[in-house]
């Protein structure tokens, strides 16, 4: 049932193609970056390559060394360029590669990739070095997805976590795992073959503390995955509350700070990341919701529920309150927000919105909603969104909602992941179940099996042409 | 008078900064490179450097080889990098330099730059890297403008033109005019010495051929600008002609037809170029007018004088006529469009719009009209712009309008070369009136410092902070 990866992609492979892409962002730069890889890229980039006026012999090629020059097209000079061979199988994608630094003009980007497929190149697919990389077993299947994270990551803590998983971490578990969870198979199916003489290979009692182990292992992962998503994919912030309470307020008071807080050296992706907020590394990302309160409007009750939906989805709610409206309506307005919380899963913090307007009875106001709350996993903030008062309390708090992970904890971040230790999480169950019940070996060896398998479809050990697919599909071209 | 440029950028060079910027585009990539130069440049980036898991040692390290490795800001992987050395004054700049391939996300682009900055470097000016590079001699200041003039080429006559400049053909022909200006003007200046004594060490029947063939190699250089300078920012059209002629109706057309004779390997900068057409590698802009008739209206006034004045500027002038008017009708109007026109300096199209809607007569009514305009310069095309009729005609018809300049043709593109030679043009004309009126050689060598001083400013031999910053801030950070 193991498959090898390079068996999958022996048909693609056999083409034998030498890909050609642009590897820099797309535009204008100083500097654009085309990589080739293949049997014939290094021969194809030399014959195009002057180095010093002269041609540049293929078997005088140095790998891993710079060489500048002029590239030519049919006598006449493309550009003034710096070329760098990698000879199999020290390159990325483990097959001979050059890197060619070409000034960054669009129009000479298109060009080079012109003449290149002129000369014998393909445009690479999406993902096709990385893809070439696995085959070549320079990472595994856990390993080139980190490579997109990587890529695709935004703040600090998804970096982190993306470089985790490219170092290897994540893929030892497993392999760990799965090597004891072999071992196992391997001495049940040998019962198999003696099954008439009624032995037994595997010590039982030996066989469920590793399978304890194992599921407690496989689920503590599996777990991971709230945190590591939310951290890959910016924390989920409800912020809810009746209607005029100042949400829209709060989450332009909160974001216009970001831009003092977080500090790009160079503007890049501002517009597109409007509504998340980078704070200590950690990004978050805010969820507007309708005002919440009592109507027979239809439309307006589909938003309410939508809001209701949404606070469920978030890991964070940020409960807005109005301050002049008097204790009693608060604590009314407070406790609707709680009912629709878990405050198991989720992380609540109640503002008391417009304190600016309060006059001297602000603290015993502040006292008695503690009292009532009474509850420590609540947060109670102070704050005028409008004066922009008592915003660094409702910072720390956000920052302190989220548990510190440390640095060097696997946290699983892509679904497919968690969907694989889903499923070998069930399987193992059954496996523990069977062994529980004396199930006959061979249908506990089939779970054991399954479970073997979505652990091995993680790095890729075990994996179809179809999964590759979907996986390298959503790299962007030229990686 | 000549200043050296290491005397005028040696306040700035005594900085002794190291540099760095990111030197491919903005925005997600695979990768992205990120460029360090100064004299701290190799020993910063080996410090943050791991290769093969141990510290790379700078004594041990080979200028234009790529290490690859890990790295490391505080004990903590940033990234697997990729990380070439250039040792002065084998790099870009002249000064040791490295480049730093990283998977390319914004974060890690933007911490690698932070990381940088924390130790030490500092984040470069536009254009600082080339500004550098000219300090030390790696080019003239002509070959650096064309760098940012490759950069930013948007067609392939624009790219050669670049490309040529970039090569140095035009700095070595002002070199060699100014070579023979100098020893013209040493040798007058030595009259003035033995002024007393009233001899002529030049010879003047000499000097005056010689300052001929300079002068009209001067101007040579500066009337290419006209074509040099359509090249680069496209050859300006005007589509001109009396409302309801279907003037928009054929921008569409030729912009439509455009989408499938300019394939783009990946589409970028479309939405930007709405209106220029690149044809045959040759860009052309477009440039839309009000429809011309007579008016008392005020406002309706100033777009037809405006009409007018961007028929003055362009270089092609696409004159329509509809051919459902009738012979004289379209007499006139053909008529009142070249009365504008120069046809000396201007290549005039005339299209006879709507011929799809003309019964047999069609053949009678061209003969009718060529016979009437009776001048080869003009080239006549029947069309018909919404049944995309013709339309092959009117592109040849474009491609021919531009004198093909020879490949190796020096093509001035840059209005500061092009005021330099306008300035030195005069200068020299001064100094030839001079030589026919006799006038005193301390006034006329006067003239030729002036002639000089304006020919050298174009390479740089010559020239001022001012100058430079100019020209260098116009260029991209990184480059």
């Amino acid at each position: 049932m193991t498959i090898c990866p390079s068996d999958i992609m022996l048909n693609r492979i056999l083409d034998n193609d030498t890909i050609c892409a642009l590897a820099t962002p797309h535009g204008m730069g100083a500097i654009a970056v085309v990589r080739i890889s293949g049997p014939k890229a290094i021969e194809t980039v030399a014959a195009l390559f002057q180095h010093l006026g002269k041609p540049l012999e293929t078997s005088n090629i140095v790998s891993h060394r710079a060489y500048h020059g002029h590239l030519n097209n049919k006598g006449e000079m493309l550009d003034e360029v710096l070329v760098t061979f990698f000879k199999a199988p020290h390159s990325f994608t483990g097959e001979d590669s050059a890197e060619i630094s070409v000034h960054g003009s669009v129009f000479v980007q298109q060009k080079l990739l012109q003449v290149l497929i002129a000369n014998g190149c393909r445009m690479a697919e999406a993902g096709e070095f990385t893809r070439r990389a696995f085959v070549n077993r320079k990472f595994d299947l856990a390993q080139a997805e980190a490579i997109a994270d990587l890529i695709s990551s935004e703040s600090e803590a998804a970096h982190r976590v993306a470089i985790n998983q490219l170092k290897g971490g994540f893929s030892k578990e497993l392999q760990v795992m799965r090597s004891k969870l072999l071992e196992m198979t391997s001495l049940m199916e040998l019962e198999l073959d003696f099954s008439e003489e009624d032995v037994e290979f595997a010590d039982r009692s030996q066989l469920k503390a590793l399978l304890n182990e194992t599921l407690e292992h496989v689920n503590k992962l599996k777990d991971s995955f709230r945190l590591g998503n939310a951290i890959k994919n910016g924390v989920p912030v409800a912020i809810v509350g009746q209607t005029n309470t100042g949400k829209s307020t709060l989450l332009n008071a909160l974001l216009g700070e970001d831009r003092a807080i977080v500090s790009d050296i160079a503007g890049t992706t501002r517009d597109t990341i409007e509504e998340t907020l980078n704070i200590n590394g950690i990004l978050f990302r805010f969820i507007d919701t309708a005002g919440l309160r009592e109507t027979e409007e239809t439309i307006e009750k589909i938003g309410i529920e939508r809001s209701y939906r949404k606070i469920a989805e978030a890991s964070v709610v940020i409960g807005m309150l109005d301050a002049t409206k008097g204790v009693d309506d608060m604590l009314v307005a407070a406790h609707e927000i709680l009912e629709r919380i878990d405050l198991e899963h989720q992380q609540f913090i109640l503002c008391i919105n417009k304190v600016d307007m309060l006059e001297d009875q602000g603290e015993a106001l502040l006292g008695h909603l503690r009292t009532d709350l009474d509850n420590d996993d609540i947060m109670v903030i102070c704050l005028s969104a409008k004066q922009r008062f008592g915003l660094n309390d409702l910072y720390n708090a956000l920052k302190h909602s989220q548990p510190l992970a440390s640095p060097d904890a696997t946290l699983v971040t892509n679904v497919r992941h968690y969907e694989a230790l889903t499923h070998a999480s069930e399987a193992l169950l059954h496996v523990k179940e069977g062994l529980e019940m004396n199930i006959p070996t061979d249908l506990v060896s089939q779970d054991l099996r399954e479970a073997l398998y979505y652990l091995g479809s993680i790095t890729g050990e075990i994996t179809t042409d179809e999964i590759l697919g979907s996986i390298f599909s959503r790299f962007c071209i030229g990686k």
